[in-house]
């Protein structure tokens, strides 16, 4: 087989077949097929897309390029959940806990991930002492004892997964569905749960522009996950605004604290209370979704899914107490509010904008070597539909310093659209695709 | 610059400015811009096309990323030809010493390349002591003196072209109008002539199948040569069949050296008087095509351009008796007919599969490493619309030994395509672009 064949056939808009899939991608992942021409077959999909028995391929490809999880000896409903990731999306922080409580045994490898906020493994740090590199042992023993762990990747999780991330990532071939589905859905298949419920963003904060194009990766994604044997559900849901208030890594830990002690329910809950439905039913463990949302009140009005998230935190070695006694987070030495110039209704806050906030003050990583500073980021006190008073505040800076909290008040002041006429709420929950 | 950026930019339809191509070019060479980079890169040119802008700012680019040939110490009109290649296209064994004969200095840089056969230089091997590695120095000088120079590849001449069209080859992106002309006409430039005369191939045995896609690269090429201030002028021609009757390399130099000689006058001498008429009259020496190939039709005649091909290979240190002696040429063993064993019209000749016997006989480079045999080919007695009896031969194979004449033999019967009716043909010169 000559890879360039391949690539002049995807070219041409004809389908791979399995066997030229499995050799190209076990050929990209022992250095046998060059970057170079993995790069030229990734520009032609990102052109001609593949047909869904060539994206299970691909997925199932990339799967067995490396490790895989064996969750066999663990016993109940295996979940795992999965975001295409979001401004303020601090989900996991809450969702995992919960479903704990419920009984579900939530087993969730992490990356660190670039971006405007760490990932969930970063938040988690803002725990002295909390523990991300366990080993597999540790992982699968806490899975069954604690009922869930959350930890970084292994590191031959995927492989051919991991290079052709960093591949597409400098040529221009990210935005293709079938490769953003097949990079997502190995790394979740390997990952080993029974059940996997996607949360599929859309809107100017995430990559999926539209609803329709959200719906297409979801489709491809819960079709590949039960071509694998999976019980896979997705989730449509906005981001054109930043989810609940908090964006940073300690801030949102705290919104995430305040969820989990029944505060006032907005978006964030309606996510979480969303998807926990779809993998309590999927896992069989409710029977529909009023059943499932009952369970997961309970678990909040309880205490018990808070009490979770402490156990979860000790079993990997973390200082808790701020679970407690949120003052304990680490916390900016500058606060600043953003005041508003002029008065009206929010019509729109651009998500992505407010990102670029939280990566000024130091909350992200623009490079995989950056430190991220669990201190800093935003609490927006207006969202989309709110009215606004001249010099009210928009929301709170917390900043290491005065110079960079000055330029994170003008920077979210510009991510703020005001206008005299109260603005078209659509619905937050665009679809659910099983 | 970025030039994960550029890739985008170009995926998505738009243009790339001056800046944003040399840029690309410049690091590209130097090795800045990886490898895996360019290939994205083309494919999506591939796909999104280049505009005619563009297309010059990239041959511009390529031909000022190494050195370039300065021709104006040359006195007269400085010429160049260029094929887009072939099956049995010896046309420049007669043009170049055909147009020196009527005062055009000549100075033609060729690539050894691989396929069917040889490249030119390759070709004049078969006069032994010819020697193709010239120096600068000697070049200029034979130009000037001799009129014409046929000469290898300079080492530093257009880099970024080798680079490029090296990637190009092994990541599905040679067929892709822009970047063949950019390629072709980088290097033309660099060479220096005042007048570039294209004959752009079309056809089963070339890579532009249709005369629509040839017209399109003659234009494209046309309008670079003038946006870069040269005389260019394309002539588009048939290569359904292949060139006149040899393929090989001594045997296409023994057809040339006939056809100087003034044998029969058939397609090949149609091309050349065509290409001649193209420089004669685009250079300013004709006035018009009937005065072009009565100078053309002179130099035959009297036996000028006979003598300065003899003229040319002495200058570059070559023995040729040959000329005069057609049987000191490098002769192959043996000698097998391809005897019909239908009767009735040939309706097509699949060049590009001739091309392949020639391969198959050895007369060609699979690698760069390969060796040429030079004494090997074939020689059709029977081109389309000629009538073939039972038991008659259709060509005759010169081999090395006696089993590759006789699967060549098989091989060359499957070529030919004999009907009961006689075949509609098409004009051989398909159209001139100015």
């Amino acid at each position: 087989m000559q890879m360039n064949d391949l690539i002049v056939k995807k070219r041409d808009g004809y389908a791979l077949t399995t066997e030229e899939i499995q050799w190209m991608i076990r050929g990209f992942t022992d250095g046998t097929v060059p970057d170079y021409q993995m790069a030229a077959m990734a520009m032609a999909i990102y052109f001609q897309g593949m047909d869904r028995r060539e994206t299970l391929d691909l997925t199932l490809a990339m799967l067995h390029s490396g490790d895989t999880i064996d969750l066999s000896g663990v016993s109940g409903v295996k979940a795992d959940k999965h975001s295409t990731g979001g401004v303020g999306d601090k989900t996991s922080l809450v969702l995992v806990p919960m479903m704990a409580a419920c009984g579900v045994k939530m087993a969730k490898m992490s990356g660190r991930g670039l971006g405007h906020t760490g990932g969930t493994i970063d938040k988690l740090e803002s725990f002295p002492g909390f523990d991300t590199a366990l080993t597999m042992e540790q992982f699968l023993h806490n899975v069954e004892t604690v009922g869930m762990v959350i930890s970084g990747q292994s590191a031959n999780l995927d492989p051919a997964d991991k290079k052709l991330y960093a591949l597409r990532d400098v040529t221009g071939t990210v935005p293709s569905i079938p490769l953003i589905a097949s990079s997502i859905m190995s790394k979740k298949l390997a990952a080993g749960a029974d059940v996997i419920v996607l949360d599929v963003k859309c809107g100017a904060g995430s990559f999926m522009r539209t609803p329709e194009q959200a719906r297409e990766l979801a489709t491809e994604m819960v079709e590949i996950g039960k071509g694998a044997g999976r019980n896979t559900v997705a989730v449509i849901t906005d981001m054109d605004e930043p989810l609940g208030n908090a964006v940073g890594n300690a801030l949102e830990v705290r919104e995430a604290i305040d969820a989990l002690n029944g505060a006032e329910p907005g978006e964030l809950m309606e996510l979480c209370y969303t998807l926990g439905s779809a993998m309590l039913t999927a896992g069989g463990i409710a029977a529909d979704d009023a059943a499932a949302r009952a369970m997961m009140q309970n678990a909040i009005q309880s205490g018990a899914a808070l009490r979770k998230l402490k156990t979860l935190i000790e079993a990997q070695g973390g200082d808790a107490s701020a679970i407690d006694d949120p003052k304990l987070l680490p916390t900016a030495p500058v606060q600043v509010e953003a005041t508003s110039k002029v008065e009206g209704y929010v019509n729109q806050i651009d998500a992505a904008d407010v990102g670029v906030v939280s990566m000024h003050l130091g909350g992200g990583r623009a490079t995989k070597e950056s430190e991220i500073d669990l201190r800093v980021g935003l609490v927006l006190h207006k969202k989309v539909g709110d009215y606004v008073n001249l010099g009210e505040s928009l929301g709170t800076i917390h900043a290491a310093d005065e110079i960079s909290a000055e330029e994170a008040v003008k920077l979210l002041l510009g991510c703020y659209h005001i206008e005299q006429d109260p603005p078209e709420k659509t619905p937050f929950i665009k679809g659910i695709v099983r």
